[in-house]
């Protein structure tokens, strides 16, 4: 199989689990990728004090329908997690269906779709069900159950660490909180997942930190546990809706020039794609970018939230992602990645003039010759802009020259003793 | 009647009046703006220091003429205030009209119109005359009367002050120097005076003070006596040509990007308009805005100076402005100064991580609905750039959300705590 | 004779010589510019550590070429210097056509052209030659011989010096390395030497120093030996290519901003021509650009460097250069050079409301008409730019008023004590 298919599979056995903020379906999340990927399991408990928020209650559900008047199961949670309003209280009641509509959603422009809510601090119950379902119901009367529990227990969330030659980290962050929704977000934690296990492989510069935290108040808890990493989180990147059939759109950080948006936009830059600006709506981002924090962290989706019909609705299933476009994810993160972990600062170590190049073998021998050799102008260019100022990206976009041919002038010119890293870059 | 007419009525009453940069016209002009608005009025004696500048002898005339052979006038000031040269020193003396051609002023290229002329600093005498009126002339003899006065005396000059929350003011300065015509500048005394009078009626965040003062030297006047007051001066505007039929154009201030001029250009996005960089020509903005004080003050005018073919002659008449066009550009000041009374600064109290609305009744409780409110984003908006740096308009312009919104939710987030006033904002 | 006719004489009389980075060819061609420009020569002895090159040993050449078995020369660096690689290093011997061709240069999509070519720091040797006589040899034995000199000698360079009205100076600097190539660079030598003389009979504000130095080595050798005076050099222009029929262009200094960038791009505004950004290959504006030394030094060239087929091969002869592009030249840093010496920050004395410029004599006293003077709006622009942030040239961009206009009105302020130049301006 190849990679994009086992993401694809790997969704497939997570989606029928009903997640929410808390609760087991959380935890049976985490269980299974951590058959990919060893993670490191925290649960928070209930009523920790985490920056302006509490950890909640945890929620957890066994079974839940409305059954009419013969006994007959016409919304059921067995049969897909959506069915049942995340965070609903128990209930076990006869009511009329005009009572019962009060807790009833549908999406009437969608009629034959179930929509997917929540009311995680607000008690409250309901389901979802299709319009077509809710229209075909008769007059009468109708057995509602919710076999929820809402009890002191614990916020889970996970991390997987991949060391790198740095403790800056760059941190990459899923949710984990969405019950049967493939795209939003099954599909990122995928990606995520896979990416995890490439980048141990290739002994990256920075160290980086993969997330596997509920919507908000699980970011809020990581950020609110570990305050005195926040320094070393030099870049960062939100993953979402990451195995549609649209094409990659990259939401900007809230400081709109960090390295992660110059490295993501130059990666980008040669398909088809959409560059976002910052808003302080989306996904986690939301909590790294507020402006205590403000960090470097953007966010790649391929179709962005709300922006698909499927979006936060039962269409939003396997079907939907594809192993193509969860491989093109993974690929272009990858991409970007390495991008970031070779886009330093450099100094010029012998600034005053340039220094000979013949006489330290980089130099064509015979000059004269009116055919520039690109290896020698890539050389020339980081030998000039290298003042602390100028990242590798920054030389490659002002000279025209690709990427790599940048990196490896900034290699070779390093060996010999010009070049040395930026301190503090 | 409407304000417009009420404004036009004020221009009308005041047309007649021989004003100048100092003398009787003036303190007439100022009486009769003050049965609207009380004002205080300044008298400055001839010979005090005021800036680069000295004030001048007060100029008073009480008649003058050209008389024929047969003693016809054939150009009397009783007809118009335009036909002396303001500041003319008095004559008695029958000269040919050959001596007499030099001492008069037309305008060849509209040999209909009277043109307007001062020699305020240099000594002279002259009259002002249509070409026609040149051309009937015979030659021979002519009397020739100016019955005027230059003394010592005073330079006049008044203010009205509005109180607002905070003694920070905003100047709105107008010139009351210019004789018989109409839209410049008695149509910006007009719409100042009206203007006065509704934002008193507002209880402003700004304390507003208006300034009635001959041109140049009447400001120039204004700011030597009020150096203490000058740091208090946050923003100001120069109201001139406020009347005619022509659309509204905003010159910025010498600093380009201060709050008056980002205001402005909020709300005149919405219309046709003229947005002109600033340029140290034009009316007291160049006081204000030289280079010692450079203060935030733009200027105002419907067509500008220069920019309309009755400019600085007898077709400046009231027929040439109208009520409709000063109630439109007092709309418009109101609806600027509203703008500029609420664009602040603000600091997120809880910037770590989102804020958790819900609990503070601000966030819809049920989640998961893919229409997001616009209350709750201009909230997350406002709570995410209030970071000291922002203002409420910047934010509205970032956002892409209505100024109104946004002042909206930060009165909602200042209401429950999480939003103070920037220090210095 | 016209200038440009005298500038073309003396790139023909230049042309025969045999120039290298080291030599007699050198020295002969300081000699000849000395019968234009009193020159002040160097001779920095071989081995001398000069930043991080070293300066090689002194090649002389007496005699080339290749002859066939019947010993006829085929070819002779009697015809052309271009014939043989400069710098090489001796040779006797008598070879095949087969081990020879491995020393033979040609153009092959330029068959009729010798090219040339240089190996100054590989101790090679070798010739150049038109692909068409070298499809013309036979096979066979050809004796070889170079009977060139490699020995500890000098590197040689010259300036001259326009002492100023200060201290700070301008550099022109231009190489004097390249052999039989008339664009490049006899005609910058011819056009540096023309606008000396000439500059000389201004009495320029700043002082300008003319470096005539062999490429790369020489302005590298000039910036180790003047390490104290570095900072004395407010601008710099690197001179080449100057008398090919193409319009001009202009390389911006690395700073992007620098005084001369904007004069120059001032100047060329109203004419055909073309503006690049600074990159770090062409001429010795690499050195002076370097990041340790960052000098605000930018390069005039018509056609630059291998942008036209002519470059570097035998068809940049005196032909190829014109009396009429290198007078235009001329003129061009004639007029840069004038607008750079009087582009200069100046503040106002009395930035606090406008000075009263009509007691000073500088103001129309009649005041009211429509036609404002040129005169007076650019006193009142430069009154209200001049808080030491902005340049005249700033001033001028910034009104649209003339530079020349500009400069008048900044010394008509200057003389009434109204302005000053700003310190360290």
């Amino acid at each position: 199989m190849s990679t994009g298919e086992d993401m694809h599979a790997l969704v497939e056995r997570l989606y029928p689990l009903c997640r929410s903020i808390t609760g087991d379906g959380v935890r049976r999340t985490l269980g299974i990728v951590a058959e990919y990927l060893p993670l490191r399991v925290h649960e928070v408990p209930t009523g920790s004090k985490v920056l302006d928020w509490t950890v909640p209650r945890e929620w957890n559900i066994s079974e839940a329908y409305v059954a009419d008047a013969e006994g007959k199961r016409v919304v059921d949670f067995a049969e897909s997690s959506l069915h049942v309003v995340s965070y609903s209280v128990p209930v076990s009641a006869t009511m009329s269906l005009a009572e019962l509509r009060e807790h009833l959603h549908t999406l009437p422009e969608q009629p034959s779709l179930v929509p997917y809510r929540t009311s995680y601090y607000a008690p409250d119950w309901g389901f979802c069900l299709s319009q077509d379902t809710l229209d075909a119901l008769p007059e009468g009367d109708y057995e509602v159950r919710i076999d929820s529990t809402l009890t002191d227990g614990h916020l889970t969330y996970a991390e997987h660490v991949v060391a790198g030659e740095v403790t800056d980290e760059v941190i990459v962050s899923c949710h984990v909180c969405h019950p049967s929704l493939a795209n939003d977000n099954l599909a990122g934690i995928a990606v995520a997942t896979f990416l995890a296990r490439e980048l141990a492989a290739r002994d990256p510069y920075y160290t980086y930190r993969f997330l596997f935290v509920p919507g908000t108040i699980g970011s809020i808890t990581w950020l609110a546990r570990n305050a005195e990493r926040i320094g070393k989180v030099a870049h960062g990147l939100v993953l979402a809706c990451a195995g549609d059939p649209g094409s990659l759109t990259y939401k900007k950080s809230r400081r709109g020039d960090a390295g992660i948006d110059r490295a993501a936009q130059h990666v980008l830059a040669g398909r088809e794609h959409t560059v976002l600006d910052f808003s302080p709506y989306g996904y986690d981002e939301r909590q790294y970018c507020s402006p205590g924090f403000d960090l470097g962290v953007g966010s790649l989706t391929r179709t962005p939230y709300a922006g698909y019909p499927e979006y936060h609705t039962s269409a939003d299933n396997p079907d939907f992602v594809t192993a193509e476009a969860m491989a093109d994810t993974l690929a272009v993160c990858r991409e970007i990645f390495s991008v970031l972990d070779r886009d330093r600062r450099y100094v010029n170590l012998s600034p005053y003039g340039e220094p000979q190049l013949g006489r330290r073998g980089l130099y064509d021998s015979l000059g004269g010759r009116s055919d520039a050799k690109q290896a020698q102008l890539a050389m020339l260019w980081v030998l000039n802009l290298s003042d602390g100022e100028h990242t590798l990206l920054d030389i490659a976009r002002r000279s025209g020259i690709g990427f790599g041919a940048v990196v490896a002038a900034a290699d070779a010119l390093s060996a010999v003793g010009l070049l040395a890293p930026a301190t503090g870059a």
